[in-house]
């Protein structure tokens, strides 16, 4: 709220030196930062967007995928002879070393930006013109040797080059994503595995329903959570089409008519991805609906995710006063006082994680509808909003899956306890005994306030025997797999 | 979904007779029922909005607000002699005929429309226009005597009618809203003075924390709703500043220079509403601020009864295996086997229509921000989602309140068996046993699974009739009435 | 806001002799009106959910969607011999008649409602029952003969049946949905084909970039929508993976274990859909993924509509101070006394369309983390915002193709002239010109507030002939077609 | 999206000496960099809540105010005699250095956390406490002699000094965002006086409407921001009622009966705020509902921006192919080739702003809705979301008053040239030539394409002087100035 002492953007606060280097475009002369890899553009940008506090250098996978098409549209302007061998491998070297994270304190404009990605993009192009200088043996800022807009930029649009970068960073970003979502997966699943012995009761609308394992509820959320893999990786795909080639507008003017197909084969080998250009240039560049469909499915999982953990919470209330199926490993102290008071720090903060993303997937969709005519200018906070999402879901999960699920565990005596205890409980002996007997029984227990399994004993309506097969876990998890109704069950 | 024929609008099916009238606009000729009251450009607009199926006659306050507004123009238009006595007369007779709702099937055009409400106030002055007609004598359609827009509209703009008479609609519907409050309000509070004496446990983050008494659980949310009639009056209040006279863009052109005030005067009279003229009407035109700001003081309403309702179903989950502090009245067979399964259906509805308001208020958002230059063209679904809004609200507190909140039972004994049994009771010895008792006991507690009361009186800390009183509803309700800590309870 | 007279549910309005019938159940006995296919549950759900005003008979595809599947459950009880052959084939019989569309009015609770879709299920199963019982030769209310739990909803839950019936329901209609797209598509791509000739200026943040034809506009439309539809269809076949079978909580209890298999196999009969059966049930009954699936696919589509209806709006802006690039049809006078005033109504009520879809997608996202435990109690909301978002962009679309795109036509002369005009045009001379050439006259250009083209032609840089060439529709739709750059034309 | 290197937050980065101090809590004895000021409770959070890589420290506010809280608690509690004097002397010294900035790198738990704020209040106590022990000549870590809970947090729960510190935090943040909002307002006043005499079209629908002055434009915007003022004065107010005294869940439980009056009494001293002590402590601990509203008078002021920045990205659209009646300053070249080309860089930042303002609304919202029982969890998120909004909207307006509204120039001969050429001049013309004449007089325009203005002058319906007159910026910026029309205007 205050002051800018503690922003994350700071111009010049790293080049103590005051030592600068005059730098010109197209509005005039300004002095730049000597130790500064960026130019005056980037300088620009800095000075025009103090917005979020938080630059490009926060997420790094946007730079390093930046490189990787500078790389793939030097090697094309080289191959197709529109840059020389030296330049071009000059360029080359400091987009890898850009791409190994060398340079990254040099990418300083906020996330947040008008003009649809260009100050990013001139962020780049500089960046990696005045380190292909230094490498060709030449001073920062002599851009006659090798300018951001000429060489660097050479073939390319921030309509083609910004959208493509970020499209490579996200596909990037999201095996990451899934490898954390699978070893969440793996957790769960372990626990389902743990606890398929324990029977509980499932619940409707958190009124007491049938019994179940606490090894399904861990086995369904293993299950609910695969399909996020499926979700994410199809939806992830679309990213793959890329507009590079299109330069302005998709028009591809004043590109060799050779460049497109060439940058993308070059961009597939640097990538080690099957990204291909879009058949309709023009409309790729004006359209975000990857974007739009990647941030819907990351807010799914989100989603699922926040539903989760509300049941975890839920699941392990108590100690004494709650539902007490469940217990959260202890994280830090939740009161002064009460020794036994553990909070569930962990589904919490992965709660309030996913309603932040299902804030940046609406401010997405906003971004998305806003775009007009040929080009789409709120990309900029939308691939904030987006990338901010899927960070904050990764530490999430490794989170939850660290510090809450794997050391979750059952009060198997309590949660049994609950099933014999419960009404309910008929529904599991209808089978056995009957819809008007069970009727009857779920009558008795209610109006007596007692436990259907104690009055079926009394009444010596089944054995203990029996009455614990018919309750045993392995009944439960299996549909069907008691006894089946018989038609002439049924009052007419 | 599929066809049409469960569609509330249906434009031609009332009239059987297959009778029509030719009526033109600058467009050309189109026959219109015989026996409808409205004309060719309500016909146009039948045609081009078959889009939700939801008519203008599904919130008959908009109708009747419109009349208002013909009214106070009318009167206007009389006084400046720009209407002689006879035509405005007929106007004004049909006005009260429609405020009186005896035409409300012919306001038949879609609530959502294109053309900034143009076909709404267009529906309007047909309307009124051929009943004025029927009044003085003349067939319907015979314009030359009373014509929709030179004598029904004269004055007027769509752009200064129809946001006057939604805002005034709105207005008149906030009083009905915040009388349902208020009655929902005194069933807590009854609840609230009904359940002081029952003592149970308070919990922070769903984990037992200190006690408290259900009395104070109901009585908070009578407390939490209260806030909300003065933000709703509050922010209602901003639609009593309207646009009328305005005319095309909020320029006045083509309106008389006194008229503008004389038909504010005409219109509190007819409202009995303290309805002004905005000062700055080009600004009052294109401003959609007032519905933003009351959309969103309804959606703070929403939210609240949306916890609200979390929490009586958290506190009425079980019978057995959840909460079980509170019983809420069956309603309606649960499950058709468990005699006492009663699920929380009211509290459940009432969620869903807090989902709703909130996408509601989310379309509001958008819409305002969509507006353009000198008109805000989005206006018809701003209005139809906050006429939504703000009746779905109404009937669902009536129905909260009604079938939910005045049969609520406690559960006393179970309450206070779990405060009893709880370790966060240890909180409430601290002032008589000091922190350090208090710890260990609350260690012994959770060690040995017992109850703190017992230990208490056990170990002969305390006997019962200390204990009772320390644990009195009486003492929970005063915060700081217990004595106070010492200083010296304070291990250094 | 106002009253009731005008809404649409009306529980008893339709039966105006009064006459009653008795029924029961668990709360105890009410009378029915004795007219009603619907019995004593449908009753309570009528008085207890008066919130939206809509009714399940709003949208018949529900209807017929609970036909289908509550026939599947007869056809497999009866193969299982849990329902002999008469009571079951009067009970499909009259499925079939439901699913016909005959007894829609009978289907009267809201789709607002709490207990997660019982009341819905419950009222399919009374007017099936009831219908069945006539059929057999009893009256309706005889339900010792085939009553509404015990036959027609045997061996099901709400669990299973409602979320069923819906997911089918939507399958069904997103063909519909697709078609209508379809046929929107095409009309932008006729556009597109008859526009190929039509040179105009390509905007970059409204700003004018370089030219292109009107023809890429209206192509890129058609195929940014063409990919809602594989996203559509994707996205819409997770519908086909239903809970049926599971019963309460998807535990099968009380289900036969043949009767999952079998269910699913009538269902895909009856249906002619690739419906199947989940392999986890527990999961699938908890899970409303798909649902929040489907929905940011139909937000896609409308954010694609909205974002085209605006470009719509600002292209036909005018007709003098704006960009008159094209006309849109005019459909109703847009203002009594401006004869040429047309305003652009059908995008206007597309972009409002694509704002509630955004509110809807927001209210299932929502709901969808609301769900607790082993169920989602907020399915009706669900399904009740994704139905009207479906069926309203339908609407929209039908619209937007018949009386907007149709009938589009361009202003080719001023497009041209705009192009002319321009200082872009330079960029699509670099090629020629080279990159120095082209700055000096863009700088004269605007300095001398003159057209690029008679610029070029007065200084005898190109002859007319060439430079029509180059600007030649031919020359803009082909990226790269136009000469490459060479490497020489860089200054160094 | 990738490692941690560029993380805001990293716990031990900034320790190189690698010396620690042990420390114990309930959870067991941890290792805490020896020159931290905070604890092991903070190290634990760093650990458990590694979410946002937004620490604490980015919001300096809400640190001075966590450290005036807690300045206040000390005072009460040494007035009460609970703290001695010399303790309570040197808390109160460490506050204020807190307050004042001194130790803000100490700060360093994430913004966003489970536990309802507990990490942050701790991390506060800790900070306090360690730097309270050196000024008593202790070592840090030695807290026997002034401990975080039993001194610093004294009379005091997460549940009461969390929410009462972010509530102060978020006040005196309002008084910033309203300055630099007053700033905006007054850029644009200044503007719509200088463009007073600037005489334009003005639009319904992106459509020529009726003649306006740029001056009405510009004022207007002035006048809808004034509005907000009032508005976030009016929400910000509701911040002053907090619930410190409340202690655990509004109880007041181990709080002195004096203290809670004493706190306020010493709060008010030390904010100069008009802090109250709400009257029902339960319902202020567990309401969001000033969070709740202050964020939708913030999305109120964004929505309004947000809209203004369209209009501005339409009315500068062009230079040639575009509306063209206003030029923004150039801030940063929009393409290297296009020397005229300015881009609307800065209305397209604070458009992005707005659309994160709208999405942090949502997560407000959704936050508050999922606040369970007495305690709402999800307070920090609602915190980060909300400070993130003010702050980015803050800066937002600060660079859109200084790098756009003040450098903004009309062209004034091309707005005059599209009024005279334009048929809606008609309209301002009505009161002179009456309703049939403009009728034809826009017809001809229409049809031969000819201006309104011109055709009257040949037509020798006015003289030019009359003419002039009748659209002089005079007329236009007084509604019902012109000639009132009479009644026999009108046919009949």
């Amino acid at each position: 709220m205050q002051g800018a002492t503690n922003r994350v953007i700071d111009a010049g606060a790293q080049y103590e030196s005051g030592k600068t280097r005059p730098e010109k475009d197209l509005l005039g002369e300004r002095n730049v930062p000597y130790e500064a890899y960026y130019g005056i553009q980037t300088l620009r940008a800095l000075e025009n967007f103090n917005i979020s506090g938080i630059a490009l250098n926060f997420y790094p996978l946007i730079i390093s995928s930046l490189a990787m098409v500078k790389e793939a549209a030097a090697r094309a302007n080289r191959d197709l002879g529109l840059l020389d061998s030296v330049r071009s491998a000059a360029i080359i070297a400091a987009c890898r070393e850009v791409a190994n994270g060398k340079l990254h304190s040099h990418f300083t404009v906020d996330m947040i930006q008008g003009g649809a990605g260009t100050s990013t993009n001139m962020n780049a192009n500089e960046v990696i013109a005045n380190r292909a200088l230094e490498l060709l043996g030449h001073n920062r800022g002599e851009y006659r040797y090798c300018h951001p807009n000429n060489h660097v930029n050479l073939s390319q649009s921030t309509n083609d080059a910004y959208p493509t970068a970020v499209k490579i960073a996200l596909v990037r970003g999201n095996g990451p994503l899934i490898q954390v979502l699978r070893e969440l997966i793996q957790s769960f699943r372990r626990k389902g595995q743990e606890f398929a012995g324990v029977i509980k009761m499932g619940r409707m609308q958190l009124q007491d329903a049938v019994p179940m394992t606490l090894g399904q509820t861990f086995e369904a959320y293993a299950v609910t959570l695969e399909e996020e893999i499926l979700r994410l990786e199809e939806n992830s795909r679309l990213f793959l089409e890329v507009n590079l080639g299109g330069t302005a507008i998709g028009t591809g003017i004043n590109a060799d008519p050779a460049y497109a197909n060439l940058v993308i084969r070059h961009l597939r080998e640097i990538t080690g991805l099957e990204v291909v250009r879009a058949e309709n240039l023009v409309e790729a560049t004006q359209d975000t609906g990857s974007f739009v469909m990647y941030s819907m499915a990351v807010k799914r999982l989100a989603i699922k995710l926040s539903k989760i953990c509300n049941d975890l919470r839920l699941l392990s209330s108590g100690p004494r006063a709650g539902l007490g199926e469940i217990n959260l490993p202890p994280l830090q102290p939740g009161s002064s006082i009460m020794p036994g008071k553990v909070n569930p720090v962990i589904p919490e903060v992965v709660n309030q994680v996913a309603f932040k993303v299902m804030g940046n997937d609406l401010t997405v969709s906003i971004a998305a509808e806003a775009g007009q005519l040929e080009l789409n200018v709120m990309e900029p906070v939308i691939v904030q909003s987006l990338v901010q999402s899927v960070e904050m879901l990764k530490n999430a999960m490794v989170t939850l899956k660290a510090r809450c699920i794997d050391g979750i565990t059952a009060n198997e005596a309590h949660c049994r306890q609950t099933v014999l205890n419960s009404i309910g409980l008929v529904t599991a002996l209808t089978p056995a005994l009957g819809y008007e007997r069970c009727s009857l029984l779920a009558r008795e227990a209610l109006e007596q306030d007692r436990g259907v399994y104690d009055l079926v004993l009394e009444q010596g309506l089944l054995d203990r025997e029996t009455l614990d097969a018919l309750l045993s876990p392995e009944g439960m998890v299996e549909p069907g797999s008691q006894r089946p109704l018989r038609r002439n069950d049924h009052p007419l």
